[in-house]
């Protein structure tokens, strides 16, 4: 038995999300397991390091597959594309050790959440952004960011509270504005349902002025989702990269203690 | 009467092109007039600056629409953006006077044609790129750009030839190139039927090795269609910008008589 990394980007538009669901090819999980399984010519399922929300993006998804004989991976790699759906690729297929594991072994994970503040929406990025044009103060969300990251109880800012803990750490929360386009980069040890999204939905009411920065710790300290923001929508979302190494983990925290420094 | 011009931008994907069609909607100009009608009450054509053909974007086309009455500029677009679907925005709408028409009145314009080269295409811009992995020879083709900018018979280059001349004027073409992009910026007086792709297609021949880059002048006194190189899709040409100034097109002849003198 041989274990295979796949690295996955995806246009997340017309599926339910990742995660398989019986009586449907619309997930990107069961789209993939079924083309993997197709090549193979035997079936496998694969396990994602992270279930997308319906309409979310991935640029670099991971997923681990468990094959009965040993491949050659760039072969691997093309025929998986060849089957897929154009708005799914393969990008990279890697031989790892038996006990691999993409969410298992992962230790952090980058997000980037995207708003078009044009006027009128950009209509070639529209299905990636969110279009929102109020003016962010960018200053507050900074405010309010510094109060995020840290090793926090996140239970105000997800939904459905199945997993064990709600404790999560967020490394980091970066703001990166040009004239059109505001993204936020959050860097964290792994993201609770609907969190990045929610955090984002609170940090614009931030940005406009309708939610003071230092509140923040209180709406943490409540645990309750009626005390943070709306969340915003799928489409802006996307999982950028998943990290297996600590070092990643080190130097966005570094980048930011020095960062924080450069304010003083 | 009055005459406003408007900026629109669309992504061609789902459309036959710009061309108004007898009996469907799925052309951008049919779904402009469709929508300004019924914004303004009554029944009205428009003109664009150019025909993009089916599958070809825009960033700034230009066409006009004459009213009977003077409108709100602001009002207007926002009333047009309203009712359209999300793959066409109006970006501006200005006052212009009678006499301007949208492609008499241009002085020059602007295509982009964007090849993705990554391995596996980038999934979030797909519909706006060629997929093209072949290593390219850029200084071949630059070397053939020399040859096809300025004022020449470009009835080699193109189909469909209804139009009185085929001669036009190439002010330049430029090659953007980064980590995984190849952006080809054309600029002229006018193009003809399908110029830019086949130009581009031909380009491409040049940048693998195809063809060679002195054989350029031959093809165009050829003056036959069979002597150039295949047409590029559509999906990677961009009408970019339609210039109403002769400032303009010298500010562009400059920057490539600059550039050149710079190689010298």
């Amino acid at each position: 038995m041989r274990n295979y990394k796949l690295t996955i980007s995806y246009d997340g538009s017309r599926y339910r999300g990742w995660q398989r669901q019986p009586d449907t090819d619309k997930t990107i999980q069961g789209t993939l397991e079924q083309t993997i399984s197709k090549v193979l010519g035997y079936g496998v399922t694969i396990d994602g390091s992270g279930r997308t929300d319906g309409g979310v993006h991935a640029w670099a998804q991971v997923a681990n597959v468990h094959t009965s004989g040993k491949l050659d991976p760039l072969m691997f790699r093309d025929q998986i594309n060849e089957l897929l759906p154009e708005d799914i690729r393969v990008k990279q297929v890697e031989l790892v050790k038996n006990s691999f594991h993409s969410r298992h072994s992962a230790d952090g994970k980058h997000y980037t959440y995207t708003i078009d503040t044009r006027e009128k929406a950009n209509v070639f990025t529209r299905r990636y952004t969110y279009h929102y044009t109020e003016t962010l103060n960018i200053e507050a969300m900074e405010q309010a960011i510094a109060y995020l990251v840290g090793t926090h109880d996140f239970a105000s800012v997800c939904d459905k509270k199945d997993e064990k803990s709600t404790v999560r750490s967020i490394y980091d929360i970066r703001i990166r504005k040009n004239e059109n386009l505001v993204i936020l980069d959050y860097y964290g040890s792994g993201f609770l349902n609907h969190m990045v999204r929610i955090l984002t939905g609170t940090l614009l009411e931030v940005g406009t002025g309708l939610r003071d920065p230092h509140s923040i710790p209180k709406m943490l300290e409540a645990k309750e989702r009626a005390q943070a923001g709306p969340i915003a929508p799928a489409q802006g979302l996307c999982m950028a990269e998943v990290y297996y190494d600590r070092a990643d983990q080190k130097r966005i925290e570094q980048e930011r203690e020095q960062r924080m420094t450069y304010y003083n």
